[in-house]
Parts: structure tokens; sequence; C-alpha cells
């Protein structure tokens, strides 16, 4: 069977390489094209050396023609802002986009509330599905434009989906979560150097105004149809991948850990990439690192009657990178879990 | 001036080992005796090469009557259930004892319940004083018998004290925490070994079963005098040392984030190892390692009207050791930062 | 195509682990048997949940008619000692066997030296291939029982072999090399744990006594035909994986860094799994996390006329479990790379 | 008795606050001025939180008279290249300079072909004096300026010095070195960023081009008064402070391990910052970690009549800031160890 060819733009990032890694070893595509702004004219191993010894492409400048006649499906992973001029040159009848940006995840209204600036591609947005693929699964499918979601949103959002859904608990989350350094992206700066992230842990953006917390919210709405406040803290802490969430709400009944449990399995009984732990387990960073899987766990605070809901994922897989996969496979009518099925490097 | 002879019980764990580094350098104290269980006979530099060419001093077996010979102030280092056994051989009115265990910082009905074994001491738990230094001063001063906190409820109640205090916040609050990994203890086991933590972040006792939550709840209670529900949820992190706690709770009223951090720097504005820090930063565990300071600092959640209490501290220091000799200091009528004024050691 | 079937003995390690983890991923085998003294009856997701989602197989205990009944080919990953025991039970002319312990790498008499115990299958290691792929590629690819080198040996001869094959150094050479702490094994133990290891690097078995010594002085042997004295010097590092060695020769001529760099690039041109970096360019073991690539440099020292000669792998893939696949696709006719043409999961 | 008051030139980097950290708590001097051109005007608590509460100074641009009319002593810790200009400006009859940079340590001719640029001050080269100071104790205690040693340099020279001193090896030595991150300085870059070195390892310079190379074979020449070549090889590691050498050079005649033992330990028995490890031990970067304590130890490679020589400092600490303050001590006619006797914060 002929392999379908994809493109990448932006691919110089940490969602970019990792997009990257991935394709190269994908059994049903053909990476054919990946280009990069900062990084055009060199050799992809050149600037990835983990690469080494498996592609021979060279980074190319941005040419929306070119990308479009080398490749059916491309992937967008560009800063927010940029997404939204780039992508309208590639999405088309005959060309899949797969946006890795924040451009196409909210209304207009939120986009410009928290992104701080004006959407100047409104009507796109109403085309993008949003690709949080075990919620959306249906919409994936047939969708020719999506908007991958952002890795907090895509942690903390599993985790609680199923209680929104069968609305057991009350509609006002705090969820805290803790990022490894990846998620802050791959330029040299203060915060982000060896010295100051060792041996450190530190909450950032407290007081609730990150930007994928709208994310969250509109998820939860889709659930419940209902509005639901979620209060967020990021925390960066010093491992370089996997985001870990830990998230509360009061419940409206009495309900036991065991009845909890059931319901959370029973939400992602078909979906291959969750693994619900055993009660009393809790989820660990390193058991998903470099993959696509989420482990999710309950516990109930029986003296508060709150509902502790955690999950971990891979920023940059599940996160990112493994998730736009995971909706690739199900755009092209794939196995969902087709290039995925690997287990995490441990230790 | 003559220095005053103490002692250590149980020294050979981490606790232990850091009021040894601490107590050797501190001016107006000589460390006389330190007793090990399963160190006795070794060096102490033999076992804690880091303190190599700072002692001669040999670990003991346990003799209370060789130690209340030797040391006026004794520091108990022991395991919780250990503690109650040898505290009383020690303490009298020529003896002062700080001990760090769990053993006498609750009443017997809450150490019963939530350390699952009967106090076999229930009169010694009224004389000791419940050391959180900054809320205790007065008390402190004049004990015998001081049970030095623990080291998740230092850092969680520091947080909260302000608020708890003037009564703005509601009185259910969710405490989120993560910790290096020496607050596990020294013998190494599955989930302390490194290829297990490195790169990894969990929470354990999820659902409110960690044992320093009566301590948070009942310090809460002498504070407003109502009882406030406390729902704790620890993390273990990546890292050698360290506790940073996110803590949430709705305010009962408006309040801007501005008097909202007024009034915390206005209640440790005496407090000499309490660090508040400006509106909009954030505590980091690395800026207190190896130091007997605490970092604390709010934001407010304005969307959801929720105030978030962040501090960090050295488990270890103010968390354990530090605060130890922080009240030895109070006791001893020496000044509150004698031996005790290091900064981190950074990077 | 009908799939190999293989089976692992002795898989509750890490580099049974890892070998789990990549025969799950191989498209012509399927591992159907996992033996394990441990864990036998537990769920190999159970006891390594970084594999969740991915296999149903539970850990067997050893019986070695029913290894042989279900699989062709048989990876032993036991302790040293105990795969003289159990590899004669397995191999015969229907079952090849890889063994990633140390007791087919050496003679007789060396194994008694380095080992300090008597072989008791003298006549087994006559037949074993020493299977450092690139030196051996066509003995590995007709041999039945293959003896997988160690960690150590195959950072170090893969450095070294084209310079001695060669003959343009001197036949002593000093070797400095440090690994991750899976090196040490997974059981936990004073010096394997987080608090020891973390923010530390130390020696140890300094003064030539490491058990890895003799296989890379065998190696030389084989390759010039004279004897070369190998001093080795391991050192432990704060990262979970990999092993960095740096090796120094005296040059025996002249030669420019830009000659023996093509030394090195021509030696292993064939070779799939090895990068030769430019010159001036100096391995990093974070690029092989993972994967079964070794990455080579070498740079002069000119003012003393030695050559320094660094390579970086990582020691449960090409070190051990990566290496015995290669091995295994050369004696099952496969390509080389099936199963193995993974990028390193990076950052 | 009144403290000396002394001054920080440049206190804005690693070994400028590793500096202000000490000199803080150290008791006989006073620390009264501290400069920095990127940070002037910002109160140093501000740049370094890691000192809160323990100092209200401001960092001051450099302005050579308002140094010298504050202080009597006077750190200069720029970058190499900037002391040669300001130290003149500094130095005189009433001022002691101790330089931290590279620009006193090395002959002009030897400064000219290792830092690639011409000296401007050659003459006060000759002044200074070279501050090893369990090497220049007497030269130390008379001199108005010391030109600081490098941290790979000391730690090197420490390790070999009573070798070459006793000429009991051949004077050919190959070093092997690794440090922490911060050895590479404050400035963010692609380099010392977290995802870039976590979980990595790595020579750089390889080939011998490191610029502290002259000033070990110019201590060795000091010890032996014969010429010693040394080929040394940086390595970087995943953890923030500290160096480990080892080093190798054979041995001109029979030696047993205790003879070499014996020889090592003799040679500091008056030097309170050096611990002599049992034979068979060895030294551990994180036991001497926020200290101005070496850990030495030999190991003897039978097989090869090799001489493995081992040391550990913390490169801010002995290796940078420690050392400083240790010959300021000296230079002042202080205890030699005033100040610096804390024990490494472990674990």
């Amino acid at each position: 069977m002929a392999k379908t060819k994809v493109a990448i733009v932006g691919a110089s990032g940490y969602a970019g390489s990792e997009l990257t890694r991935l394709l190269l070893s994908h059994p049903a595509v053909e990476l054919v094209r990946v280009t990069s702004k900062s990084q055009a004219g060199r050799m992809v191993t050149e600037v990835f050396p983990h690469l080494s010894g498996l592609t021979e492409l060279v980074f190319q400048p941005f040419d929306a023609k070119k990308v479009k006649e080398a490749a059916e499906v491309i992937f967008t992973a560009l800063p927010h802002g940029r997404s939204m001029v780039n992508v309208p040159q590639l999405y088309d009848k005959e060309h899949k986009v797969i946006d890795l940006s924040g451009d196409f995840r909210l209304t207009p209204e939120l986009y410009q509330a928290w992104y701080k600036r004006e959407h100047i591609e409104p009507d796109l947005i109403e085309e993008a599905v949003y690709g949080l693929t075990e919620l959306a699964r249906r919409e994936v499918s047939s969708a020719g434009l999506v908007a991958n979601p952002g890795c907090y949103a895509t942690c903390v959002t599993l985790a609680v989906a199923p209680f929104i859904s069968s609305m057991v608990i009350e509609r006002d989350i705090i969820a805290d979560a803790i990022s490894g350094v990846s998620g802050a992206g791959r330029p040299p700066t203060d915060r982000n150097q060896y010295c100051q992230v060792e041996g450190n842990v530190m909450a950032y953006k407290a007081g609730g105004t990150h930007q994928h917390i709208p994310e969250i919210e509109q998820s939860c709405y889709g659930l419940c149809q209902m509005p639901v406040s979620v209060s967020f803290t990021p925390h960066l802490g010093p491992f370089p991948r996997g985001i870990l969430s830990t998230s509360y709400a009061k419940l409206k009944e009495k309900l036991s850990g065991a009845e909890l449990h059931e319901m959370l399995a029973a939400f992602y009984q078909d979906a291959p990439f969750v693994t619900v732990l055993p009660l009393e387990d809790h989820p660990q960073v390193k058991l998903v690192h470099g993959t696509n899987f989420a482990h999710l766990a309950v516990a109930l605070d029986e003296r508060s009657n709150l509902l502790v809901m955690m999950s971990a994922i891979d920023n940059l897989g599940k996160g990112a990178a493994g998730q736009a996969i995971q909706n690739m496979n199900l755009m092209l009518g794939l196995e969902e879990t087709a290039g995925l099925l690997q287990g995490a490097v441990f230790p």
C-alpha cells in the first residue's frame, strides 16, 4: 500500500522534533518535507543528532505551495499567532492539517481574552475540530482541520471528563499540575537553564492566568452542557518531559472509591492509550515517558467528600506530537494506534 | 561564655545528620554526644563523610543516663513510636528535649486515629509545646519539651496561617505539596532508588490520609478557634530536599491581591526566617536549600475568588533540624537566629 | 510470514525489561514467554507498568522444557554464575540462545581469574560467539549461542577497535568511562538510592579490577593478534542510562586529526548503528538514550601525541538488549536493523 | 576586634555569588561593597534570592576609587581579560587583591599561547602569587596579589602533587575530569540549558586545549623542577556543582597501594581542608558540595603499574570562592579555616 505523504511546518522545536521521530518510524506514512525558519538548509540530523542514522531530510524554508505539492497531511507546529497566518495557506480540500498551536482551539472571543491578540481567521476556527481524541473520536475521523489540544489541557481534561460527564462532582474544579522543562520550549532562557531548574520546583502563573484554562472549561462545557469553573496552577519541575495533574472537586453525592474507580474505567474502556490504574495506585510521569499513553487514577477524600483526580502524560507525546499522530491515524482511516505502540523507555 | 552541651539521640538518619551539621558550627552550643542503634561504634565521619574534617565524635549506643550526664539539651530524632518510649527517660527538670518525631504533636485521640497505635505517654503530650516557632514563640521560649512540627505541616501552615488567623478565607483548604526524596528517609527502598525517582513525579497517599493533616488542622484551630478542614495531597519529586506547597481556599469577601499580600507581609514582619515574596513572584525550593528560611507568596484567582497560598522550605531545614535549632535558641534565651543565618548553597 | 517465537529467561531485571520493550514491537518475532524467579505469577505490566497496554504476558517460573517448547530463540538475562547453569538446558540444535551474562564471554581461565569462580561448562564457551556485532557480523550470523558483550566492553571496544586493528597506537590503553545508574541493576541498595546518586559522581573499582577489562583486551587481541593492556576506571554518574567512554593511547606515528577521523569513519562505513561524529564534535549519552546506536569521535592531543577515542552508547541498548536483538536479527537472517530503528527520546 | 572590610568586584556571576554567601557569614570580615556592571542598582537579594534575609547590600557600578575607599581586601571575579584591566587600578600597598580570573596565573608567554590574547600587565604577573594554598601557604601569607587557581587545575594538581613532588611517577600524566554545569558560568546558552544537560554527559575540548592545562604543568614544574606533560580532557556532567578528576601516570618503581596511600596522607597531614580517603575508597563530589574541602584517594593498577589519582572538590568552593577566602585568611593572618568550616549540605 502506498504510504501517505506527510510534512511538518515548523519542525525545529521540541514538538516538531518529536513529530519527526515518531513519523520516521510510522508504518503507514512517509515524512517528505520538514520546514524551519531558523534551521533552513541544515540536515535534520545536524540539528537533532538524536535522529542520526534515521533520515536524510534537510530543513526547508516555509513555502506553502511546495509543502502542498509534497504532502497530503500537514502538521503545523508553529508559535501561537503564527499558525493562524500559515494554516489558511495550507488547508484545503486536498490537504488535511493538524495544528499544534493554540490558534484554533478556542472561540474568537476566548482567544482574544486569553492570548491578548485578535484572531485573524475566525471562520476557520469554526471548521476546526478540537482533537482531544478520546472525547472526539468521531469528529476527528471526518475532520480536515484539527486543533491539537494543549498539553496541560489534555492532562487535566482526561482526568476530570468522566466525572463532569456524569455530573457527580460540583462544577468548581481546582487543578494543580506540574510539567517538565521541555514544556517551556527550546530556546535557552534564564528560567530553563540547568542550574536554575535542577533541584528546584516552583509554581508559575498562579492565580488562574494560564491560557490552557479555557480549553479545559470548554471541554467540560461540551461534556455537561453547563459552565464549569477551573482554577488551575501550573508548576515547573526538574525533569525534561511529562505532566502530572492532581485535580479536586466536591462530590455532589456519597460515592465509594470503588464506584468512582469503576466510573473512570468504564468511561475509557475502549481507549487504547488510556490506562486506568487500580484504586490506591498513583500515576507516574516516568511510566509514560516518550509515549502516547495517559495513566489515570482517582482517590476519595472521605473526610472532605472531595474527589482527587490524577493523570500523567508525556507533554510532547499525548500532550503534543503523539496525540497529533493519533488524530492523523483517525483522519486517514488507519488503526488509531498505528505507529504509537511503544512502551516507555524505563528506567 | 561556656557553651551549652547538647546531644542527639537517633543521629544517623537524615534529620540527625542535618542536626549534626548545624550544631557543629553553632556558636553557642557544643555537640557532645550522638547516639545511633545501627551505627554505634562508628565514627560520625565514616557514616557521614560529608562532615569529614569537622568532628571526632563516635556514634554511641543509646543510654539515657549517659546522655543526660553529658548534655543539657537533647534532640530526639527517632522513628514515630520510638520517641514516646525514649523521651520520658530523657526529659526532666534539668534536661530540655526537642523531639522531631510525630509522637508529641497531637492529642492522644488524634495520635491513635492517624498513627494507628495507642499513645503510651498521654500525660507528656500535655506538657509538650508544638514548636512551629513563628506561631508559638512565647510558648517555646519557656518550654521544657518541644514537639518539633512535621515538614509538610510546617510548610502548609506557614502559608495559610495569616489568612486563617484573620478569617478572610473559608475553613475548607485544599493543599497540594511536593517533597524531595530525603523526606522518605534514609534506608534504600524500591521507591527511593535513583532509577525510580529520576525524571519522575507522583502523588502518594492521595485521599487525605497523610499523618501531617491533623497537625495543620490543629494549628488552624489554634489560630481561629474553629474547626478547619484540610484536604492534603503529598507528591514526591526528583530532588533531594525541599517542600513546595500550593494551597487553595475560597475568599469570604472581595480582597485585592495587594491587600492579601500586605496581610501576609504584616503577619510575618518580625519573623527573621520568613521571606514574603513580592506579589506575582513564586517560591522556589532551591532558594531555601540547606537553610532554615521559608519563602511565602500569594496569588489571587479572581475568576474563582480563590486565594492561592504558596510556600517553600527545606524539609530537613525549617521542616526538621533547622526549626529544632531555632526552637532550641529560644529555649536557651539565645538569639533566635544563632547558628542559622546561612544562605542557600546556590546553584 | 510467520513470526519467529522468542522467549526471555530472567526477564524481570533492567536488561530483561528492555528486551521485553523492544521485542514487543519487533516486526518479525513474537515474544511468547518470559520467566522470572522473583516475579513468577505476576503480570508483566504489573511489574513493568511502563509497558501497560502493550502485553498480556505473565511471568512464569523457569522451566527449560516449557521455554523450549514455546520458543526457537531464547534470551537469557540471568546473573553471572546462573547462566552457565541454565544455558546448557536451553541451547541445542533447535534452539538458539543469546546470553547477556558474563558467563560465556571469556576463556575458562580468564573467567576464573576475573569472576572468582570456576566455570562449570568450559566446553560450551568454545561454541559461543562473542557478539560484538560490528566486529563479528559473520560469526554471529551462523552462531547458535552468542555471548552478548558487557556494556563497558562494548563502549570502549567500539572506540578503540579501528586504531588497534590498524596498529597506529601503542598497545597500552587507558580507558575512563562513566555509566548511568541502571548499570548497577534493579534491586535497591545504599549505593543506587536517589539521595546518594543525585548531584554526585564517583569512580569505583579504580585500579583495574572491573570484570569487563578482559573482554576488551580479548577483543583487541583478536583485532591485532598481539596482547593489549587496558587500564580501565569506571565511574557512576547521575543519570539513569548511558555510558560515555574516553580512552587514550600514544600514537606510534605522526598522524593528523583528519587522518585519524577518516580511519574511524572508514572502519564503520557499513555499520548501520555506528555514527561517527565530525572532528571536534563529542559524543553525548543523551543522544543515544533508548537506542541501539553508538556515537564515536576522536581527538588528537598533539602536545602529547596522544589519541583520544570517545564513544557513547545506551548501556541497556547497544550495551545489552539492543545488541542482543541486533545479534538475533543476524542469527535469523533478518535485516540487521529490524525492530531497532528508533531515534532517541529527546529531550 | 574590628572586622576587616572587604569588597567584591564582579559579584554577580556564580563565583561572586558564592563569595558573597561565604563572606556574609565570615566571623572576621565585613563585606561592604559589591560591584556588577549588569546588575548595578539592584539589591543583592533580588539577583540572588537565595541570600534573602542576610544582606541589604546593593550592587554598585565599578568605581576603583570607591572600592578602595571602602575596603582593604578586594576580590575580583571578572572575566578573563577584564581582570588585567581592573586589578592594576585596585592593587597597591594599602589594598590586597585576590583575583579569580586566569589573568595572573601564567607567565606572559603561556598566557598569550593559551588565552589567545596579549597580556597588558606582564609586570604584575611577576608580583602575583599563584594561590593553590596547600602548595604555597607561605607565599600566600605574605602576598599582596594572589592569582586564585582555576577549578580544574586545583582539583587535578592536588591529586598529583604528592607523587610529582616525590618523583615516583613518570612525568606524563593523563587527567580526566568531569565538572558540574556551574563551571560554564551563569548566562543561559544552548549548552547549559536543562533539557540539554539532564541525563547527559559529554567530553569537551578533547585533545588538550583547555586553558587550565598550563596551570597544572606549571605547578608540577614547581614541585619537581622538571617539565611535566599533562593531557587533560574535561567533561560536563548533569549536576550543578563539583569536579571529580581521575588522573593516571606510570609508576617509576614498584610501590604498594599502602605505600602510595601513605605518601598521599603524609603530604597533606597539615592541610585542614584535604581529606585523604582510606585505600579502596573513592572521592564523591556530593560529599564536598558547598564546601572548601578536597577529598583525595589513590588506587594502584598493578597489571599496568599505573597509579590512579582521584580528587573531588566543589568547583565554586575549593575551586573558586572557598580557596579565595582561604587565601584571604592567610593574607590577613587569620586562622586558615576561618569562616570555612561548614560541612556539605547532604543529601
